[in-house]
């Protein structure tokens, strides 16, 4: 075998993840450079505050302020700070400079992938993200390699732990929205400002790269539907249990069909939606992720795991990170970004799905065939009802009223909002509560 | 982009894999010569019978019965014809010319993989092998390249179907193992010989492949300690459930230390074993399979989906194909085979885990403090014992029997293999029922 120098390795950032990367770097770096055939040397770790502390201990002497000069000098770049700015430019700078980049930052591939990609296949680098969605989970491999021969029709995943936790606190403990959010909190699953997990931010920058890997079509962020879990109330848990359902903060991406042009498309979004218990999505508790994907040829997949935390996302980073030194050992340009399928991206109004609506209406005779009628004028087929009458109404009363939980057949968005726009507009239905869209039925 | 001549592909073999294989590369030509930047071309379907049936057509102009010369006018060889011989020598013959090879072939890769990955590294070219493990699962990429940087501690894998639809029916239909296979048999699950389902050997193979890629080093078939499920009795089942336990054929490879010389080492072993019913494992129903691994940095991730059928595998064959021929595109001598580990393969007598063991004992005082004395003087710690008196049993009679079931703490093979054998020539044990390992506690 021919000797291969040393291979010079630089981490920018030592927050949980960079601190453990370097520190199993540096802990296994004799295994880790046996699995590539050439030493694996860690030369810095490019940092904000030389004396921050950290949940690794790195050697004083490979701590530095200064990232250009590190970069510059490096032949693998790990980009582990987060944030868009100066990440981006120090990648940018990396993969000009000829290193290959791997990067753990979503955020940063959801706005700038493209820019990024096109940079790496410019000069002939590589760009690998394994750890940017799904923690120690693999995915990004699966989805980029293995699944290159067959087609994608949909994702389903758990790709935010947080709020994965505090939605199955409410189910199991009993909690509210902010009680569960305290816990999350205080075990520190949830940061300080928890707007990126809570408002599905986070699950909208993972939906993006996993739509765009899995139909080899850009999905820009902003092309995303995103809703947060912020108004999933302890009333809507406890429904979605007695129903069969347990609520789950989705990103789904999948094929359609543009219902108006009748040409194929993709789509992407984040919401909370209703799981059937018996679904394997449905057994995803804690702060773990799942990746369930179906799949033309190989049917249904899943892909469970941990899903954050700073030593189980380093195993992936790491992982990319042998990847990477092979290609600098062994030769060739490794692989670009596919894009060529370039489907059109279409809007929420096109998707096609199930709903379980919650309405409170006037408890009088007509008011469900009123309410039928509603549905089925705008196109949406009623699957089930289930009402329900408060105990302390007397019948007859003209103030008493009735809950009502419909579920539907599948339609689309924009069928299913002109159908709630009706019912709010109309004098049977007292208050919309709750509109879930239900998948993996 | 560089125009690159078609690739031409040959496939051995036209049963329910290949048949598939041909149909999707046929059909889906376009698309996957898009993402790899090349054209496909199907030159060949070698098979022994032109007029066989297929379950999928493949144009009559494509059979060919001359393997060999098809093979060696091929860029990439795809061989699913199953058994050792003859293709372990047309793998040989593509390799040596020069032809990257696609194999689901698990029982000729756990005899003869070494061999055949001496000659690809040799000769430069690749071989891939995604569909021997696991069906549509990818299981074998997530192994050799994102846990690369991460330690594998333990592989759990339920990694056959046939054996977990019939382990799975005598759970939720309280089928005898007959009844169970008959069933499998009826619905094309089981083959009409059974044996390599049934006996364990098929999931030998797959044990022998995973512990090979997980531990960096070669385990031999030989080395992998085998039991069928042909000794599991619907009365196990049934206990199994009343203790909170799933009956399941295991794949189990661990890293171990060596009792005797303190030295670390792995082990691989395949059989029936009891896993508690919250685990993952013990939701994967029907024929499905899952691998469950627990890594150092990564901590536990599943792998779920379907384990067999002709164009679940297929998946798994045309993700290698791109694989493939990108790297024939791209060029790069691609990743060999890493045995850099070399660990010593350590017997079964030096596994420690958990065990249940069910006696029958003869119904008198002293009996349990006998028997806990047995266990203890072997170094085996009883953990819990439950025991039951039948009701026709009249207390105090001479010839009463009771059933003890006995959970141990882990111990090692061993010291329990001694232990059971000391229960058997003692005269206070009538009958040593079952003795089931645990795994997954």
């Amino acid at each position: 075998m021919i000797e291969y120098r040393d291979l010079r390795i630089a981490i920018l950032g030592a927050g949980s993840v960079g601190a453990q990367v370097a520190r199993l770097l540096l802990e296994h770096r004799q295994e880790l450079s046996d699995r590539v055939g050439a030493g694996l040397q860690l030369v810095g770790v490019a940092v904000r505050d030389l004396d921050a502390p950290r949940t690794a201990e790195i050697p004083r002497e490979l701590l530095t302020t200064d990232a250009r000069s590190l970069i510059l000098g490096a032949d693998i770049v790990i980009e582990l700070m987060g944030g868009i700015e100066p990440a981006r430019e120090y990648l940018a700078l990396a993969l000009n400079s000829g290193a290959d980049v791997i990067t753990a930052n979503k955020a940063l591939l959801a706005t700038h992938g493209p820019e990024l990609f096109e940079i790496a296949e410019q000069v002939g680098a590589q760009l690998y993200y394994e750890a940017a969605v799904g923690g120690a989970i693999p995915i990004i491999r699966p989805l980029r390699d293995s699944l290159a021969g067959d087609r994608v029709r949909r994702i389903l995943g758990i790709v935010n732990g947080t709020t994965n936790y505090i939605l199955d606190r409410m189910d199991t403990e009993g909690d509210s929205l902010e009680e569960a959010l305290d816990a999350a909190t205080r075990l520190g699953y949830a940061e300080a400002d928890p707007t990126a997990d809570i408002g599905g931010f986070d699950a909208a920058h993972k939906a993006a790269i996993l739509a765009s890997l899995a139909f080899h079509t850009t999905v820009p962020l902003d092309a995303v539907h995103r809703e947060g879990i912020e108004h999933v109330t302890h009333a809507q848990v406890e429904g979605a249990k007695h129903a069969g359902y347990v609520v789950k903060l989705l990103a789904v991406c999948e094929r359609l069909t543009d219902p108006e042009t009748g040409a194929e498309g993709v789509s992407a979004r984040v919401h909370p939606a209703l799981v059937p218990i018996g679904h394997p999505l449905a057994a995803v508790r804690g702060v773990n992720n799942a990746v369930f994907l179906e799949a033309e040829a190989a049917g249904s997949l899943m892909f469970y795991g941990a899903g954050a935390g700073g030593v189980e996302t380093a195993s992936a980073v790491l992982g990319d990170l042998v990847s990477a030194a092979r290609r600098h050992v062994i030769g060739g340009p490794g692989i670009t970004e596919s894009t060529h399928g370039e489907l059109p991206v279409l809007p929420i109004t096109s998707v096609v799905t199930r709903y379980q609506i919650t309405l409170q209406v006037a408890d009088r005779p007509g008011v469900l065939a009123t309410i039928a009628t509603m549905f089925s004028d705008h196109g949406v087929s009623v699957e089930a009802v289930q009402q329900s009458v408060p105990e302390q109404a007397a019948e007859g009363e003209p103030d008493a009223t009735a809950t009502l939980v419909i579920g539907t057949h599948r339609a689309t968005e924009a069928a299913l909002a002109a159908t709630v726009m009706a019912l709010r507009a109309g004098d049977v239905v007292t208050e919309v509560t709750s509109v879930l869209r239900v998948e993996g039925l």
